[in-house]
């Protein structure tokens, strides 16, 4: 058994919540938000105790689980790190990566395991797909696809406080891309646009990119990213190795086929992100558990959150500057 | 707001407690068992009060869900009407027709909702696929075809216990087929054997069988079921009408594809039929409440039961005569 | 290489005619048509000599491909078995039995090769599943299922001359069926009626028909039917086997898929039959060849063709009873 | 009807012969090549006459099919041009722009239609997917996903005069692209390497290659290329447009699946790209014929030839220069 602490209980939180709760080896003991109705909710319903921030940083627990806004994560990390918790932090770390860097240096000074919400990772087609790659079924991955489509264009309110496209969207396949292939890039190139609605490019975002990386082992990567498909939640990966190819493939929300005419018409995919990766959440924490407990380090830490971002960073330098950058791995 | 006991705490009492915790229109009031130690575990794990199965009864609650084991769902139905509460009852009623009908006529005569444990119905594909069909998009039904095949073979003190395949297994898919095409069956022939285990036909028993019904509309249906596949659950239920045909397709149970040689292989099905039906739990619960607040009657009600259980007895008449069986309706 | 005479130059015979012209083992030496003029044709496009009926039994070539009138079938195999000649028959022998066992044993009594127009075995997917099944890779055949559908009802006249939909369609499946599990029915059970169009219950026929069949090694088996569809023409075959479970899936004439709204719309099936299974006319053809070459032996011959009209006779006996009905093998 | 002569009769000659016989408003007329046993090989069987290469240009045929060796195309192309034939002409017209051009010119000059051989345009499917975006049911373009992958590196000696990977193989994508969205690129980027056979490096040739484009209009595209799966052809075209997605799937080769275990294994992909083009040659041929009768001009002619160049020139050059490329067009 490991405590928890759940700081922030607002949408994000209210998806960890039900996950402490109900995972048999987390007792989810504390939560805490700044607005203290939410965090009495979020007590009453899972059994939890609502408390003060201070509280949380200064209380007999194992772990924080930070979910809180954005803006505030770097600061609640070094708090955290300073008072020896484990750490479950959602993504980002912060959006300059100076100031995440600073925060993942107070984690790796204070020693204290730290996990970065690139769930992601969790998804069970994704896992396995490392898992046939890790187990050499596939060769050496020369080409890697992927796919990430998001159904709706989120608000304007959102987008210019979400980092931007790449660092918002494009960032959990820079992980997945690493995590999968064990390899970091070493050239990247992009071209992107806002193609889907033209109010994007006023606030200086980009709503579709296609993304060409080159990793240290001599793989050849690609994304696409789009803000909006219109038709649901559209996320794939490919893998294409010297011994075979595999594919985490799109995921229908419905298995019923109607034939009619010439066609059959069937169910199209998840209505959006979060119905299709929902199921992450939990497996993700699940993962952090087993960390603390010693049963396996395959798990986003602060130093994948970190690469991410230098990705992220370079990628957006490279869009800007319209020619590939190189990036240097220590 | 619907307050709910659960009488019964073994693991069927299990499944459902939790969603009797989540489900935002229900008040998880009470929880019994012979077993009290078990009572007290999912009574303090999900906020609800241990009493006593004669406490239930007495109870000012609006509800209550049979867990319990099949043996005792006729007596508590007929307690549960006699105190005019609602009915969740997982099936049989009785494994006695005639056992079953006095139940279900005490139900009447109280005048309570009855919902007997039919969850298919509430898989969202089987759902959709029942709403294409209602909605006129494949015309009349002209030949209807269940495949139902269990993973792997129950242990012979279960399957001594089970009412036997037809009963246990097949009458599942005697209630999808009238519920998806409001109609009855008039005749019936089986084919069976024990194919699968010759252990099975030495306590009268079948494990593989098909069945061919003509229905009172004039519709075909073709039912194949066995005890285990070795593969994983295998389920799939297609319409065929006169203007086109519905599948409610098999299922995998995950989305990974490997290409290698010169084949696709890819990810089976659910590791068996509670992995795959799991989610109709709760969907079957929340028609459930939603009947009880007069928004629904699409749920299988005692009369359903009994219908399915008429079907099943018909179905095990022309196995045993080696002969269709003809049924008439009220 | 083998010389063959084509005897008929219409439809089936223009399908036949290229094969016979492509095949490099096949010397296409003459074609005869009661329409001379057919025949000129078919010979001119063909690099043949048109030749009369009479000298295409006179002939001194090594076998005929009889693709005349059905009607005419029964007499053209004697004359052909009476000149030695290796014999291709269009299906069927006769549409009368007793006929038709006439006919064969002159073929038996002539000791000449004769393959039966079952050209549905020749199809690769349905052969890769006999293969699969042979090789033992699905363990001992439990159930077997198979669906043909056609795409349109054929005029009434050619119903009332076809045979009836259980010898004209259902009987290709009663040849599969026997040849996939090397086994034969021995007790058979259908429902049938004229769903699709109540004139064909007017020419004393049906269009729409279930079978169940008990295999003499115990297996069951499912067969569904229908004249029309809407959607193109519909045909799958599943063996569920003890150790696996294997289908020659349903074929879509196209690979586009459109995502939008929340739906995937595929491209449907063949236009209708002949779409789905023209190769295997050139796949059969080839079998014939390498069975005259000694190379097979794997072919439909004479004993599946009057296996098949037995089970198809035994099956309208059973529709017509509105019993099962058992079937005894020599 | 057109008549037609066919130059070469080699692997590719051999390929469109039973094609030009076989179409009905097709008079194959006259063969040559420069081994005249090959073209009286073809000419004999179906039905044309064998010829010089002299004769050919001077006779008195509508149409000139061009299948010689690449290096001979160019010459021939002017030699058809100057007799005033339409010409049907395998690409590449030349491995040189320059050359290719001055062909080309002299094609315009004569006036006469010209198709080169980009015939995966044909592929129905790929057909179907340029139809749907037509009709609008995308929207417009964003991106485009093209995958084309040979299954088993050629060898080395055909490498050296094949062009290279860009001229060889990739160009069929370029023209499928500007053909597809009706556009053109003006940025491309490459990366590239051989990471299939270090062999392909050292004749400074690569294997695998990803290509980021940029069209006139904004539209994002990507391409990978490779010229060994392992695993059989794989080729896939996807658009995502403002309001769809569609596809043109990976096609199996053949309808199996098994189910053993908790996976199923399906057949994979053709054995290779002659397998799964092989009907495009005849649709190809049959666009030809159309655009002759003056029923189409939705082919790929002479300056869709030296478009799909111009590209592959800039994706090599973008390639050797680790940078984006601009192109501009007229």
């Amino acid at each position: 058994m490991r405590s928890f602490a759940l700081l922030g209980a607002g949408f994000i939180g209210n998806v960890h919540a039900p996950n402490l709760f109900d995972h048999p080896r987390v007792d989810f003991t504390l939560v805490a938000d700044t607005d203290s109705q939410r965090a009495r909710d979020v007590a009453e319903r899972y059994g939890a105790r609502a408390a003060t921030i201070d509280e949380i940083f200064a209380a007999d627990i194992d772990a924080i689980l930070i979910a809180s806004s954005s803006d505030t994560h770097a600061h609640y990390v070094e708090r955290a790190a300073a008072a020896g918790k484990a750490i479950f932090c959602e993504k980002p770390v912060d959006l300059e990566t100076s100031r995440a860097t600073q925060a993942i240096e107070a984690v790796q000074r204070a020693g204290v395991p730290m996990m970065i919400g690139f769930n992601r990772r969790f998804d069970a087609s994704h896992a396995a797909l490392a898992g046939a790659y890790r187990r050499g079924e596939l060769g050496r991955a020369e080409i890697v696809q992927m796919t990430c489509r998001s159904q709706a264009m989120p608000p304007l309110d959102y987008l210019k406080v979400s980092g931007g496209q790449m660092h918002d969207q494009a960032i959990h396949f820079f992980d997945l891309l690493c995590w999968l292939t064990d390899d970091v890039p070493v050239e990247i190139h992009v071209l992107g646009d806002a193609l889907s609605d033209p109010q994007v490019a006023k606030i200086g975002d980009i709503d579709t990119l296609i993304v060409s990386l080159r990793m240290a082992s001599g793989t050849l990567a690609q994304l696409d990213c789009t803000r909006r498909t219109g038709y649901g939640y559209d996320e794939r990966i490919e893998i294409f190795g010297a011994e075979g190819m595999a594919e985490s493939r799109r995921q229908p929300y419905r298995h019923l086929t109607i034939a009619k005419g010439n066609q059959c018409v069937s169910d199209g995919f998840h209505e959006s992100w979060f119905e299709r990766i929902k199921p992450t959440f939990y497996a993700g924490l699940d993962a952090f558990v087993q960390a603390l407990h010693g049963e396996t380090d395959d798990y986003p830490d602060e130093t994948a959150a970190l690469r991410a971002q230098r990705i992220a960073d370079a990628a957006l330098h490279a869009l800007k500057r319209g020619a590939p950058v190189t990036l240097e791995w220590p």
